[in-house]
Parts: C-alpha cells; structure tokens; sequence
C-alpha cells in the first residue's frame, strides 16, 4: 500500500487533510479515488491506514481506518557531526546514518569547521525520503547547535568524541555498552582542535579512536553510528 | 612533499618517466624544476622518493634517490559486490571501503542485478584518489567477474554470503575471526535469488546477516568493509 509522511497527525481526530503536493500526487499522478485506502506515517512510530474520503487534488481528505505503534530502531544512537565542506558528502553520510540507524543527529560548527552554513530543511527531507525507503517509522530528530558549548551541554549518559592524540587511545568499539544511550561527537575535516578536545573531556566525553585508518569526516560518521548499532554484538 | 601515483615502476632502473598528465602537471601547474623532490607511490606498497632530472612537460625524467616499503592496511579483507543501478553510488561505496579499508574488491552481475555494465578504469581512477587522499600505499584489486560461477571458485578460507532467509540467521560479526582472509559477497539491489544463495553455500560461503536493518546495497558494502576491519576487536 501507498505510504506517506505527514509530521502533524492529531491522533485524537478521525481525519486528516493531506499537503498539497501528496494531495496533487495522490489524485493526479496516482489518479486514486475516493474510497482508495494509503498507509500515513508521522515520523513518530506511528502508522495509520487510511480511506480517501475527498480526492481534492489541493487538500485531499482521508479518514483513519487502523493505527499501529512501530517500535524505534536504535533509539540509543546519537551522533554528534560537523557538516563537510562539500554538501553531498554530508547529505551521503545522513541517508547511510538513517539506514544503520540513528535515533539523533546534531550538527555543529567548530574552529576547524570548513563550512558555516546549513541547511535543515534539505536535510529533513532527505531524511524523510531515507526513512521512507528504509522502512522505517522514526525520522531522526535533526538539529544545528549554536556552538560546541551547547553540544558539551548533552545529558545523555554515554559521551565519546573522535579524537585521536596517541595511538594508545581506545577504540569506540571496545567502550560501548549494549543498550545504553550513547552520544558520539564526530569532527570537521580538520579534526577538533586541542582545546576543544580538552573542554570536551572535562564535560565527560571520551576520548575515542574510530579505527587506525584517516577517514573523512562523512565516514567517520557513518562508522561510529555502525559501531553503536553494532554494541549488542559484543 | 607531492605524491603521484605510478602503476608501473622498474625498480632495477633508477629513472622513472611519469606519465604525460602528471608530466604536465608538475612541470606547467606546480612549476617544479629539475633538482626538485617529489614522491612517487605504486600502489602495492612502494613509496619513493625522487629528484626530477629533466622537467620536461610530457614526460618529465625523475631519479629515484630512495624507496620504502609500507606495511598493507586491511590485507585480508576482500568483497564482492552486484554494481549498483546509480553508478554514484557503487563509487561512494568504493571511496568509503578504501578509507575503511580493503584488499580486493570484486564486482559480479546477478540474477536480480539492475546494472549489467560497469567501466572498471572509471572505477580505478577514483580507486587511485581515494588512496592517496586516505594517505595509504596499497591499491586494492579491482576486478569484474564474468559471472557469479567464477566468483564461487574464490579460494579465500572463510566466505560468507549476506543473505538472511530468516531472523535466525547469524550476524557477519560474530562469525569472524580475527587476521585471516575473509570474503563477503553482497547482492544487488533485488538481493540474491534463492538459487544464487543455494550455490554460494554448496561453494563454501555461510549465510549471514549484516544487522536487523534493510541496507541499500553499497550501504550494506561499507557495513560489510567495516565489520571485517573490526574483527581484532572482537
């Protein structure tokens, strides 16, 4: 069945008007027609099977026939990531993060930070389309940070930043704990910078390796969330 | 000091010619003289480092002064994988396996394959600029099989196929063992027909699963890289 993302499903009402460009999708791409049944899904874990009620190609009206609660994939997987430079590598690592599975990812800026720019709202809906084609029920809450002080403010239990300064430093892997909240802070091209490393560490993140080998930052991100998803293989 | 790469170095000579681009490269765009030092790398572990004789625009003359030999990152990690439909894709996934870290990387068509052609010397190009960006010295083998029969004759010790018939069926981790050769094949977007897997088993190769979530074939290909480069941490 047809399956739609629609962010602001109120539960408690038995229909929902649908976007304008699912709407003109729905009834004139797909030509469906009333009494046509689509599955929507809220990004949340929820996913309602409907009944087209009104085919308005503008505000197409569906009524909700089922609801089901999907649970939350790696719902303990946080990553923390400075967007690259060049846009596609970043927008690459969000679509491979949301396959693995990742519950939260922030961005932020910091010293060595080659682009100081973002745009969320790309990134929502190519998280959205991921989700979508991954099969999946829970968007990603993305956000940007004011600055790495905000990052540092995280209170989730489990921190580690990627940063490297002896080949002594452990590996995320041997770290984790299974089924813990675990946030990871991934740098920019140019790595996090002394201070930052050290400020991290005085607010409880971790000093971590992501592996012997120079990986760029778009892939250092896609390993530590695979390496979180992977803790309860240890 | 500026690197190049060169497959094909005598190392009985002392001279090198380098090839006609990087000949103008260096000679037009880096303005280099003779007397100057630059590095050459072959690709299979060589680093050498030069002393241009003759700055000639097309086939700029170098004298080798000395060499090193540097340890293979990843020697026993080795994959198979169906080429993607969208080729930005399979060369994403081939940039991010050699950061990570890989040996060889064999490309097959299968039943379910979308794409049946695939330009191998594109392929290098971008194999030989992910290796000098990732700072390593080996390339790994490329290759296109003629056919899934060929790949199954791989006389690699431990073969495993990712393909998970039911929920039962055991993760690559676990199954791993550190420091020995290791092949994984990974099937295109349709994943491998039931026969395909019936034979890659009748072959040696174990069926195994890559984690609870559906992967995008080249996803599943930096997964599967990143799961044998994690086997010392088991």
């Amino acid at each position: 069945m047809r399956l739609f993302y629609h962010s602001n499903i109120d539960s408690n009402k038995q229909e929902v008007v649908l976007q304008p460009e699912d709407s003109k999708h729905i009834v004139r791409v797909l030509r469906m027609k009333q009494g046509n049944e689509l599955q929507l899904m809220d990004g949340k874990g929820f996913r309602y099977t409907c009944n087209i009620k009104d085919a308005n190609q503008k505000k197409c009206l569906v009524t909700i026939i089922s609801v089901e609660e999907l649970p939350q994939v790696a719902a303990n997987v946080h990553l923390g990531i400075a967007p690259t430079k060049n846009m596609d590598r970043i927008e690459f690592f969000l679509e491979k993060a949301i396959e693995i599975g990742v519950a939260s990812i922030t961005f932020f800026y910091s010293t060595h930070s080659e682009r100081k720019n973002l745009k969320l709202e790309r990134l929502e809906r190519i998280a959205v389309s991921a989700m979508k084609q991954s099969r999946k029920y829970w968007l990603p809450e993305l956000s940007l940070a004011k600055n790495l002080d905000e990052v540092f403010l995280s209170p989730i239990k489990n921190k580690y930043i990627a940063y490297v300064p002896t080949a002594a430093t452990e590996n995320l892997f041997q770290k984790l704990t299974a089924n813990e909240d675990t946030f990871v802070l991934v740098g920019p091209e140019g790595g996090f910078s002394e201070e930052e490393a050290d400020k991290a560490k005085q607010k409880g993140f971790e000093w971590v390796s992501l592996g012997t080998e120079r990986l760029r930052t778009e892939t250092a991100g896609i390993v530590a969330v695979q390496m979180m998803n992977m803790s309860y293989l240890k």
